[in-house]
Order: C-alpha cells, then structure tokens, then sequence
C-alpha cells in the first residue's frame, strides 16, 4: 500500500546517538533486565510475588549495580546519574522490581546518604545499599499525601533518655502506601514533627526499626497490609502506626536539622519551609527514575505494537485475496507514530534531565539555579511522561486487538503497572502546579513591575514544594516580537523555527496573560485571593504542562543539531520527522489555542492536521526499524505475538489454500456464481 | 470556598427522568447486583472465579431475568430493550458476570432465538436461558477478529450421512478468545462457511457440542484456555479447534440459510453479503448492552470519586488551619464534571437507543430505515461510551490518588475489566469506520450529483457490516445556512441552538469535504482508490465520532425538553447546565476546528473555556446530589473511601488537636516563633 521507499537507517548508530552517553550503562541494565527468573507470574499468589521481588531486588544488588551510588567517602563512584539511567530499564523485566529496588536503593537508601551524617552512612548506609538491610521510606500518611509538609506522626525529643519518642498521634497520621512496609522492611526512614524544648520544628527524618530479626513488628509498631492493589502486586505496600516508640538520638538524620543532647536544636537553614523542601530536594531522584522508567514502559509497549502491527493483516485491501498490514493503514499509522514521537522527545529529555541532575549532585554546592531547574524539570517531565506512558500503552494494548488483552502479550500488565506512575512520587496534577507556581514567581521577578506577593504566598501553601530559586524560564525566553517576525510567517509548517515560535509564544502569553489575572490578589484578603487563585488553577496547569512540552521539544531540538548529515543523512532525516511529529502534535493537541489567540492564521493552521497524516505514513514506512531503534530483545517484550508467530501461521494459511485449490473438490465461492450468472 | 449556593433538586426525581420508562427494570438489576455473594475476591485464582462467576451467571437465571427474553411462543414477554436494560446494572456486582451472562444469555441463546427455528427454540433456547445448557458464541478466529466475514472454518455437507463436517482447515482458522470455552461451554454456536455441492455459500452459524456430560472436549474438538488476561478474569476465554466434526444436518440454525436433505442451498435473501450482514444485524444486542453497560460503570466509578472528592481534604486553603475538600478546588472540578455530563449524554442517548432497538425487534418486519439507524447507533454509542467509561474509570482513579489504587476500591478493577469493552463486539475503530461509511452512503444518496461508487465498493470490504439502509443523516438535516442566521451569531455561548449550529455543521462539513477528497475513488483502480481511502482514513472516523457526538447532544436536549420547569425549576436548571457542559465540552475539544473553520469568531471561541470553568463550578455545588443521582447505594459501590471513613478520621484528627492544645506540654510552631521574633 505505501508506494514511497523507506529511509536507509543504523537502527544501532541511532539508538546510541538519542541515548547518549548513558548509552552503555542502559546497555547493561536491559542486559541485567533479560534475565527470565525476574518475571512474575500472574498465577502467583501475593506472597510468591512479593517474594520473587524481593529476590530480584536483591540480585540487583548483588549484580552491583548499586555500588554506583555509594558515596565517595565509601569508595563508590558516585555516579548518580549512570546508577539511575540502567536501574530504570528494570521496568523492563518487572515494574515491581523496579519499584521495590526504587523504594530501597532509592529512597530509603537515599535517605540515609543525603539528610544522614557520614556516621550513619558507615552503620546504615552500606548494608541497605547492598539489600542487607531492608527499608521503608515512610512519609505519606493517611491524611497527608500531597501536601506532606504537615504530617502528624511526632518525634519528641526526651533529654532525660537522650531517645526520641516516635508517635501515631491519631489514625490519619497513620503512614500508608509505605514499600517494603507489609512485607519485609527491617526499618523505616520515618518522616515526623521534631519537637524539642517545646517546640516544633517541623518534618525531619529519623531512621527507625520496625520489625525483629525474626520478621516480627517491634513493640509499639503496628504493621497493616495493603493487600491487593491495580498493579505492582510484588511491592509490599502497608501501613505503620507507632505507639510511644523510642529510639536513640542519633537515629535522627541530622543534616539539615541537628538536636544537642540537651535538647537544642540547630539547622544550617533557617526558614523552617525551606529547610524541609531542601531536605526533600535531596530526594529527586525518584523523581528523575519515574521520568525515565516510563519512557522505557512506553517503548516497549511501542516496540511490541509496532512488531504486531507489521505482521497482523486484517481485510482484503486494494490487491483481491490480500489482507492489508495493520500499519498501512492509515489511521493506525495516525495512532501509534505520534506516540513513537513522543516517546523520543520524552527520552532525550530524559536525558537532559539526567544531565542537570549529575550536575547538581556531583557539586558540593551546586548554583542555586540549576537546583531549581533541576527541581522544576523532575516535577514536570515526571508528570507529562507518565502521563504519556499510561496513554502510549492503553493506545498499544487497543492496538493489537484481542491478543493486547492477553497476559502474555504483555500489555495490559505494564499498563495495571504503570498506572500508579501518575500519582505517586508527587501527584501529577500537583507537581505541575509547583511547575506553574515556578513559573510566575520567576515572572513576577522577571517583570519587576508586577508584585503578586499574595497570591505567591497562597501558592506556597498549596505546591507540594517550595523555593526560592530560579526555574529554567529564560529558556522559554525570546519575545513573541523577536519569533514572529513577517519571515518567519511565510515559513513552511514544519519550520523548526515557526514551531519554536508557536510552542514558546504559547508559554509567554498563558503566563503574563495569567500573572495579569493574578494580580488583584496582592490586594485582597488570604480568602479571595484562595479564590481567584483556584478559579485560575486550571490554567496553571495548562501553563506548566505547555512549559514542559517546550522545554521537551527544545532537548530533541538541541540533539537533532548534534547530528553529522553528511555521515547519516537518512538517520538525520527520520530524527527530523519524529522531531517534527512531536512539535505539530503538540501544536495540534491546542490548535485551537494558537488560532483563537492570533498566532496561527486559519490557512496556515488547517495545514497541521494533513502534515501529521503526511508525517505518520513516512514514518510507518520505517515502522520496523523503529520497533529496533529501542534497542530491545525477545527477552524484553517476551510476547508471541511481536516474534513472528503471526506471519508463521499466516504462511500456514497460505500454503493451505494454495494446496486446496489444486483440489478438484475445492469449492466455488457463490460471489462468483452469482457474478456469472448477471 | 464556594459561595453561591448550591440548586435544590430532587435527586430521585432526576434520575427516573433521565432513566425514562426503564428505570424500574434498571433498580431490579440494581437490586440484584447488590447481592454480596455475586462479588469476586483477588486472591482467588482463576478457577475460583470462573466458578464464582459461573454461579453468578446461573442465579441471574434463577432469579427470573432471563424470562423477559424468551419469544413470544415460548410464553416470554419479549421485552428485549427491558432485558437489556436489567442486564447492563449486572456490570455493578462484577463486570464478569455481567460479560459472561452476555455470553450466555445474550450471544449464545440469542443466535439460537435470532438465527434458529422454532424446532431448535424448543430444543435449545429455554435450557439456554434458564442457564441449563451452557454455550459459546465462536466467530472471532485467530486470523479474523474484525474482518469475520471472512472466517476459514468450514461446515461441509455430507449429503450421504445428512451431517455437516465441522473443521478448522489451519491455525488462523482456530477460535479464538471465545467465552465460555475454556471451561464451561457444552455446546457452541459456531460461524462457519457452509460448504455444499461444491459451492461456498459464505459463513453461516452451527449448534455444536463441544463437551461430554462430564465436560470433556467432544472428540475432534480441541479446546485451549486463553489463561490470564488483562481484566474478566471470571470469563473463562478460550480457543476452539475442529478436526471434521460431525452434525446433523439440523443443527444448522437456518433462518437466513437452509439445507436441504440433498443438499440443495436456499435462502430468503440473495446477496451472500447482505445476507451475512442480516444475520449479524440480529446480534445487535451485544453492542447496545455494552453501551449501556459501560455508561454505568463510568456512573459508579464518579459516584465513588465524587463522595471521596466531598471529604477528602489536602493543603490548608483560605481559613487558616482548615483544610480544602478536593471537590473545591478549581481543577479537580475540571476534571470530574465534563465527565458527568458525559456519563449522562450517553445515559440517555443510550434510553433513546433502547427504543429503537425496541421497535425493530418488536415488529416482525422493521422498517429498513430503524434497523439502519440501530445499526449504525449502536457500533458508534458503543464506541464513545466504552471509550468513555476508560477515560472516566481512569480519570476517577486518579482523582482519588493513592487510595484510587487500592483494589478495595473498586476502580482499578473496574478499569481492567472494563478495557476489553473496546475491543469485543467490534472494536471501537472499526465500528467507527462503519458508521462512517454509513454516513457517506446516505450523503452521496442525498446529494445525486455525486456517485463515488468505487470508493463505496472498497468500503464496504473494510468495515465490518454493510447495509443497504438508510441511516440517521437525516437527523444532521440543516444545512450551515439554515443555522448559522445572523441571530444565532449574537447568541450567548450557552445557547442551545449555537451548540447545535456547531455539532452538526462540524458532520455536514466534515463529511462533504471527504465525499469530495474520495470523489476522483471512481475513477481509479482499486489499489488507487484504496490509498485514496486510507489517505483519508482518519477524517472518516473523526467524521462519525462527531456524528455520534451530535446523535448523544440530541438525546440528552430532547430530554430536556421533556421536564416540566415550573413544577421542578430546580431540577430543570441542573439539567440545563449538564447539557450545555456536555456540548461546550464536545465544542471544546474540537475548537481549533470551529475556529479554523470559520464556525466560530475567535472573540467568541475564547468564551467557551471559561464558560466551562464557570458550569464545572456550578455543578460542584451539587457534587453530592450528582453522586446520589447515579441511584447506587453503598452494597454497589463497596469502598469505604466513599463512605464517611475519611470524615469520620478528620473529626478523630480535630478531636485530636482541640484536645491536645489545652494540654500546657503542646508543642509552639518553631514558624509562630520566628515571626514573633522577627
Ligand atoms: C502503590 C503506592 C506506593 C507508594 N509508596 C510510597 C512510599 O513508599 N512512601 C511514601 O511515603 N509514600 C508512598 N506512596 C504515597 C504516594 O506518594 C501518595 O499516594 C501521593 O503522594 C498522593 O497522595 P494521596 O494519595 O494522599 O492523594 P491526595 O493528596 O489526597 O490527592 C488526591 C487527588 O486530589 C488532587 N489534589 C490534591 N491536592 C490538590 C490541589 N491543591 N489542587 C488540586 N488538586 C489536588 C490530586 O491531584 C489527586 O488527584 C505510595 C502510594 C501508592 C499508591
Ligand atoms: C476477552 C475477550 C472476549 C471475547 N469474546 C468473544 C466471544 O465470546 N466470541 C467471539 O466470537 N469473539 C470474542 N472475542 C473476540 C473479539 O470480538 C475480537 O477480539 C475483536 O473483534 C477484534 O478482533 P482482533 O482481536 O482480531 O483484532 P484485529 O481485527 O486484528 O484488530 C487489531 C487492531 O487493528 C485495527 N484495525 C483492524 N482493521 C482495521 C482497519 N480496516 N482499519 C484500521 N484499523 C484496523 C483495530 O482497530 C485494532 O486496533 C473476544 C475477545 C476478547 C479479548
């Protein structure tokens, strides 16, 4: 059906080139992800499942992957942002190992080595980084899960036992959804109120045990299980209540907040709110893996859909007796190649991300405006791309017919999976708000002629987060005056150029458009600036999530022009069209925007919808080589239905009929009777 | 945070409304769906779940259900749309029995009702429907899921012993995900081509049994289990293979095509194609009982997500120390109401569906412009509403975070079992395809100056049915001049009459551009004119989605229309708001077009958004009338984040605070100091 040739392209020298550097380390992580002993079965009880996650989890470990995050002073590399790039292919082999390892190498571990002392990193550190020492990090509780700057649980420092004493003060301080807590976890990072000398001194961590050597909750511990949950069946999700339990002072994790053995307390931050959302700063990296993990989610969907769509035929097409391939039709071109676009702008920037991360992590005082960024980027690429991911696997599963509903094929276990991507790590609708909240604080700085002060303050009740730092706005940066100029309107439709100029002009005019509307809450009392802000909410959003497509497209942008043409001219070329289909995409989702508000001329916008179709179809011609691109193997998808089966029994069909036919008793079709007779 | 006041409505009153002359039958099935026994546990495993399902399925039989379906010659009411009604509450005790009822009672027994004689009534249909005699319903092969028109298996008749020969000629011919296979079928109604003296005469339907009484696979038979799936995991699917099975000749179901003892072929209808397409046309029900089905699992899934919304609370908000309730913020709002709409335009649009299914399976010869309409109604009702019923479930899972996620409350269940409606009894693309060409059937019958009849003769080999009826264009009707009179252009956004001027105008444009772009189909060759359909592929289905969308638009303003405002100006005016948020959210998602287009003014495209946000706002006033409207009760709804339990925690945690404040040991914030000294 599709009469155009494809591109000639180094399915390997691509996938490299769009990894980048981390390429080698994602290498050996999907390496370590092909192992068959880390699947789960869907037969498997919870506690079989939950038990071979924990056995995966400590393979990983034994594997030595972790050894990459072991702090300097430890003799480890320290290098945080290989040790996240090849543990987020882990989805591949199981997102609860992926998750599970994320809740122990990650957080818990990661509690320990950015808000503990170097003491606490030589007691604690190195065995819970080596799966010896098993651990919760338990911040949510029952009735605070977005906003968890006011938990409840409290830490009352006792000077006469030199103890803190850890309490459940009632049941919506209960901590839920806590990994590794119904199961296995031997002790907790725990997330509570320090109070000392009669003062409270809000949110800190303290490390605490939580079961026995025998697996046994410890006195004043309540265990609860959370039991079944819509996928992620091997992570032991629960509850812990404390009753009055006491533990050492130096089991508080004291970087940022240190308490004297009479009870003083001292921090190196003052503001008590930015102390607690540096400490949570330090936390990021679950974040930055959730971004990433699910774009690896998302490309194996891809990969598997892609395969079956090459060799599924369905409906006699334009040739009699032949049977169309499902990806040269034209509307599931329309649905999958976008997606295969955005999969790749979510990767690349993926690997910004992770870029600005090892920055920031690797410097003893990184700039503040990189932290910022960094926070910012986390927040916002998380949100878009689990997002995306839970939408590219549904499209998928839908994809692939019957056979996409069938456990094996995969599909529909990835997407149970992934589902809780969007929620957990910061719920997306809010993390974008602190995205948004960004946004207009560093307007407000940018155009000095608007103070917003009010409503700034009331943001700063309702973001998960907050800081003082400067997000990555000046990269939204030029004027609408400097994109639009008279040539650039003449430009083709897939200009990079009118494309920039679209998506950043969007960026600009929601955020000073929103700033304006704003602006009257400087003036109004804490209630009717709540108000405005929450009647305008929705636009905030709005704002962040079109910063973020920016910002995204921008990183495929930045990689494409690192391309040598002349050596790989048709490899540049396919980049150009995903690039392309991302941007006019974007573009498309808010046509509606662009035109209402003027940037768009109608002509001109009516072309994007025909661009994309011309788009998709000379993408799908590469269909395969796509598929191949993601650099994955049979042990990755582990489905019948991408590995020829298909086409097997297809050619089974084939040989049929050509031998029946040959037959004198093969019957005539009535069609044709019928046919001769008229 | 809201001021205005909530409307005053009776909620029973507004539901037996909108649930028209059903209602009653509707609260039966509620009624029964309530039953505790029918619920299935997750940590069973996949036997225990058939049986329980199994069980289920039976009790729905014994409790009468099944009655209201038996012909009339059989002592039943015939009350079909009743039937269906009923039937589709059953999705609120466990989709599972609600989709292996639909096996049962719905497929199987209807095939043998709608394409058997009253000889094979007798034999077969009371047992059928008293759930005694156990069936499946095999058309689907692994080869040819949508295209079934075109399915391998072959009943070959043997005039020497008066028996047709069964037989699966290869792989792709095997039967596949078909329910009730892989444990409990004992007979199967299977599509096969009917093969005598020597002529193919198409695919017909076979009662076969597949198992002995002590339910081992018949000789020949090969039954396999499809195993796991992404959801129903009550609903044992499985394959059927034959090796030359045998049957009497009677066991042919021969309304549309008769055997005779020698073989001869006849029947009532000439054209194999259209004769096929009738038969199809008789199972009907499927689709339309998944349309409704799927509408109440959306309404269960916003009744959960709203009560939790009325409760739940997370980051202070305007009144120091007190906290939002979700259903308040200005986002949350956005997300949850357009989906209300939703769930009620494809409520009601699905009353009207009913009706016409009523009339053309009440009268014995309906016609042919109604079974067209039906027809045509159900594939794209049952596209958008199961495409629907995943964005709500999904959207309302997310609404809830982390206790969206628990399987105890009941979303993520919902959302698995649901997913496959979108792909059985025609997948949702292909459905779309087939209203689509419907509509351009009747557009260039409309318009006689245009004959695309190439392009028709390739459509009608790639979308699943065809027909030579008329379809609902008519109901388009006005043409852009009628509508868009100079008054309309001064209209408020709100007006009924612009939001009907927009919807139709979109299917009159849309559709005319396309017979235009597919005109040039007649003059080419088949594989051209097959590119030029594909090129075109996805404005014909966007064509019918905006269609369907129009069609459910008209149902719900009919309705409207209906309630008496003086004596229930309340009510009226919630109605109102419900509509015009349902078709400024359709306008919504398509504005780029009604701008691009010249439909729309941007001055006045720019007024739909916040109209929105302003009818989002309303409508929460009434969260809780709108949650209690859906007339489910907490033995439906089965969480106990919908059922007071968070409340109850926050006057626990309060209690707390008040308590513990008058205690001279409570703690001062370090904030309160700092800003005291500072
Ligand atoms: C499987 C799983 C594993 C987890 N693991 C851990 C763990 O190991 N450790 C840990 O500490 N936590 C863990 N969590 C908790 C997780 O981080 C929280 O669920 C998450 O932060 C959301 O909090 P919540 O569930 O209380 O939702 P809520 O905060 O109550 O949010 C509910 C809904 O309200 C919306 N909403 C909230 N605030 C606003 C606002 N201001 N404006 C508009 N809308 C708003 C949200 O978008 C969301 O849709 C886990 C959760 C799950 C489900
Ligand atoms: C749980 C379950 C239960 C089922 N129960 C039964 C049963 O009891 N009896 C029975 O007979 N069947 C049953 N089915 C089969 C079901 O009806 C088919 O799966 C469905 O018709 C789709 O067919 P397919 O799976 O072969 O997908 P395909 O037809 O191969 O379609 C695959 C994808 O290609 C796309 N596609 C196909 N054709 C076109 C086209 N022309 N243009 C553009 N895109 C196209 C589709 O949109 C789809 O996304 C069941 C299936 C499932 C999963």
């Amino acid at each position: 059906m599709n009469t155009k040739a494809p591109l000639t392209v180094d399915v390997e020298f691509l996938r490299r080139f769009l990894e980048g550097e981390r390429a080698s380390v994602r290498e050996k992580g999907r390496e370590f992800a092909a192992h068959p002993a880390l699947r789960l079965k869907p037969e498997w009880n919870l506690e079989r499942k939950r038990q071979a996650t924990l056995e995966g989890t400590v393979a990983l470990a034994n594997a030595g992957f972790t050894t990459l995050a072991m702090p300097e002073h430890m003799g480890g590399p320290e290098d945080y942002a290989g040790y996240v790039a090849g543990f987020e292919e882990l989805v591949l082999a199981e997102p609860s190992i992926q998750i599970k390892a994320g809740v122990q190498y990650g957080l818990f571990s990661g509690a320990i080595h950015h808000l503990g002392n170097k003491n606490q990193h030589e007691r604690w550190l190195k065995d819970a980084l080596e799966g010896k020492l098993l651990g919760s990090f338990a911040m949510t509780e029952i009735g605070h899960g977005s906003d968890v700057a006011n938990v409840d649980t409290t830490a009352t420092y006792d000077p006469k036992q030199q103890e803190f004493v850890i309490h459940t003060p009632h049941r919506q301080a209960v901590k839920e959804y806590i990994g590794n807590a119904a199961a296995h976890a031997q002790a907790a990072v725990v997330f509570a109120r320090l109070i000392t000398c009669g003062i409270d001194y809000g949110v800190h961590a303290f490390f605490v045990p939580v079961r026995s050597e025998e697996g046994r909750p410890l006195p004043g511990v309540t265990i609860e299980d959370d039991g079944h949950k819509g996928g992620l069946l091997g992570v032991d999700n629960g509850r812990f209540g404390f009753d009055h339990v006491r533990i050492p002072l130096d089991h508080l994790l004291d970087r940022y907040g240190h308490v004297a053995e009479d009870g003083e307390y001292s921090s190196p931050i003052h503001s008590p709110g930015k102390r607690f959302f540096t400490m949570l700063g330090t936390l990021v990296m679950g974040r930055v893996s959730l971004d990433g993990a699910s774009t690896v989610a998302s490309k194996l969907a891809l990969d598997i859909a892609l395969r079956y769509a090459v060799e599924r035929t369905q409906f006699e097409g334009g040739v009699p007796g032949q049977s169309v391939r499902l990806i040269d039709y034209g509307e599931h071109q329309r649905r999958l190649m976008p997606l295969v676009a955005k999969a790749w702008a979510n990767s690349v920037a993926h690997e910004s991300l992770l870029d600005t991360f090892d920055e920031v992590f690797r410097s003893e005082n990184p700039p503040e405006a990189t932290r910022q960024l960094l926070e910012s980027q986390a927040a916002g690429f998380k949100a878009v791309s689990t997002w995306d991911a839970l939408d590219t696997i549904q499209e998928c599963r839908e994809a692939c017919g019957g056979a996409g509903f069938v456990w094996d094929n995969r599909l529909v276990g990835l997407r149970h999976d992934l589902d809780v991507y969007v929620t957990f790590e910061g719920d997306n609708t809010v993390l974008l708000q602190l995205v948004g909240k960004r946004l207009l604080q560093d307007y407000s700085r940018e155009l000095k002629d608007i103070d917003f002060g009010g409503a700034a303050r009331y943001l700063s009740h309702q973001a998960a987060e907050h800081s003082l730092y400067r997000t990555g706005l000046a990269s939204v940066g030029r004027t609408i005056g400097d994109l639009f100029t008279p040539a650039l309107a003449s430009k083709r439709i897939r200009s990079g150029h009118l494309q920039e100029a679209l998506l950043s002009s969007r960026v600009d005019s929601m955020l000073s458009d929103l700033a304006q509307k704003l602006r009257p809450a400087t003036k109004m009392d804490r209630q009717a600036a709540a108000d405005l802000f929450n009647t305008h909410q929705h636009q905030l959003i709005e704002t962040a999530e079109a910063y973020i497509h920016l910002l995204k497209w921008q990183a495929l942008t930045a990689r494409l022009r690192d391309i040598d043409t002349s050596a790989h001219p048709d490899e540049a070329k396919l980049l150009r069209r995903i690039r392309d289909l991302y941007g006019l995409t974007i573009i498309h989702e808010h046509i509606g925007w662009h035109v209402m508000y003027g940037r768009l001329p109608m002509a001109r916008a009516r072309l994007v919808e025909p661009t994309i179709g011309r788009l998709c179809r000379k993408l799908a011609l590469n269909a395969p080589d796509l598929a191949e691109m993601f650099g994955f193997t049979g042990e990755h998808r582990r489905t019948q239905i991408s590995e020829g089966q298909e086409e097997a029994r297809q050619n089974e069909a084939r040989a049929y009929v050509r031998q029946a036919r040959s037959r004198t008793d093969y019957p005539i079709d009535e069609k044709i009777i019928r046919a001769k007779r008229s």
